[in-house]
């Protein structure tokens, strides 16, 4: 019986040994690389072996874990708010950037930073518990739908990463969300979604304020930003949740190049690697002249100059979403 | 050989359930509450089961992981720093808290809150790197000597408490230190003297700056402290970095009541801890009247009334720190 188990176990370990873990990925140079990294990430007494304590990879969502245009998802969010709110607050019409979402100026709502919606979230939000917070989010996106795709933005996230994620969790890498959206936002959703566990979320933070009330103890959102996670506050967050230098970063846009830089200012072998929205067809092509995901041509220097792996969506990835798996399979 | 192997492992398995995980603990109620908590946690189909992602425990430090009087280590650090810049700021000489250190009044020293210590840490650790910083912090705590033990500041950790913290992780819990101190300062050590990585350490943080050097980017300490992890930081901080509500929590003073509340608040057996400092021959007593640990009579009343365990160091205690392991065992 013993032995048949061991028998067993030999046979499975085999067979998932010889399986694809990254079946969405056409065969490439960034196929390649991550597979490269994964595995001499694991390899004792290689030079490029990493202590499992150590291995942390970083990733931004907007652009890189899901869909990000027409508008971030937070943004349709925070609209749906404002026009709640708007009657209570008739300064808004002449105020921006609550005006531009009142009047539906969809031109400028584009232009918006992810600064801006943290504030306008910060002050649509106040006044709730983070709890109400995480429930209020949750109920939207059980309803809300992609004016695109139609479908829930939750099922908007892009398979291939989903399939790097799992990847190196099985290599013992802690993995993180480090976003300039709102950290209380993605943690209403990013363990069910990501496999991703409220801890390991870094984002845009809101202040939020103990309070005991008739019912208990609360933590009640402020109307203020305690720190913005893009850009240099990307290194900055991840030092100040994680205090460690991650070994993998992974983004999409100048909002992401200190966190690359940082990631591989480190010694040993780093991943440092940009999805380049440029499938029209099946997503959306932008880059340089885009304020949502601006990748402008300075970061692509920057790219080839320091080895950092651009991945195309168009020619790297096979399918784009989960949904997409099974009409895959059938072609 | 593996029906051996079958053997063994069921031996030791067996010897190890029998051993005593918290054998620096007296037979009482306090280490029967603990262990009751641990023991249910884990066991599945119990109505105190806890998933392993939602196993969090979190401990102060100051006066609960290791010792706290006459100062806290942090400031007998700080005073060496404030000490050694005194030459570059004459105007120090005038302005507190500054003047009480450079002129030594013990008795102003010990007045100083921990947010006092964080903004004279701040103020003086700025233009450093994150990474010098803890280099400079370790070699101090290389040499530096508490003034009554005569031992190294990370020789005085509480050696009940490592068994804690020990049987928690062994029970898949997550441990942090959520501690009114300076989050950087404790990384620089938590790892080594209480096997908390720094991922798991939450405290009173500094602002960092990201900065590209010649010689690469660096996360620069900055002069100002951006939240104080004492009293109501402390839930506050817990959200910030966990996102998730602890199932025990364990304190020493007034500065962790809000955290207990916090950890009180959810369903399932949860465990509150307050260790009272009544040993004044093996260490120190002191609460009501202290600034550092200060234990007003009305926590001593909120913990009567909720049900939070008390614990006596002069009789939960068997011994205080790892070094009199030996002693004790000779005995």
């Amino acid at each position: 019986m013993i032995q048949k188990l061991l028998l067993l176990s030999l046979l499975c370990a085999s067979i998932c040994y010889s399986q694809d873990p990254l079946p969405s990925w056409n065969e490439g140079k960034a196929k390649a690389a991550i597979l490269k990294f994964a595995e001499e990430s694991v390899k004792k007494g290689g030079e490029n072996y990493i202590e499992p304590s150590e291995r942390i990879a970083v990733f931004d969502q907007d652009g890189t874990l899901w869909v990000e245009q027409p508008l971030y998802t937070q943004f349709f969010f925070a609209i749906e708010r404002v026009k709640e709110l708007a009657p209570l607050h008739p300064e808004w019409k002449d105020q921006e950037p609550f005006s531009s979402i009142i009047h539906k100026n969809a031109a400028e709502l584009a232009k918006f930073s992810e600064q801006d919606i943290a504030k306008i979230l910060a002050v649509t939000h106040a006044g709730m518990t983070v709890e109400q917070f995480h429930n209020y989010v949750q109920g939207w996106l059980q309803t809300a739908l992609h004016p695109r795709y139609k479908k829930r933005f939750t099922d908007l996230v892009y398979q291939p990463m989903l399939e790097v994620i799992k990847l190196l969790k099985g290599r013992g890498f802690k993995t993180y969300i480090v976003s300039g959206g709102g950290q209380e936002f993605m943690r209403a959703y990013a363990e069910k979604v990501y496999d991703i566990p409220p801890e390991n979320v870094i984002g845009t933070a809101g202040k939020v304020k103990y309070e005991v009330l008739r019912g208990g103890p609360v933590l009640m959102k402020v109307p203020e930003v305690l720190y913005i996670d893009d850009k240099t506050g990307k290194p900055e967050g991840i030092n100040l949740i994680i205090g460690r230098r991650p070994y993998a970063a992974f983004g999409n846009s100048d909002g992401d190049q200190q966190m690359l830089e940082w990631t591989q200012a480190g010694p040993k072998l780093r991943l440092e690697l940009l999805v380049h929205h440029d499938d029209a067809i099946r997503e959306y092509a932008y880059d340089k002249d885009s304020k949502i995901g601006h990748f402008p041509e300075t970061l692509m220097e920057e790219a080839e100059k320091r080895g950092w792996i651009v991945v195309s969506m168009k020619t790297d990835w096979k399918i784009l979403f989960p949904w997409q798996k099974q009409s895959d399979k059938q072609e």
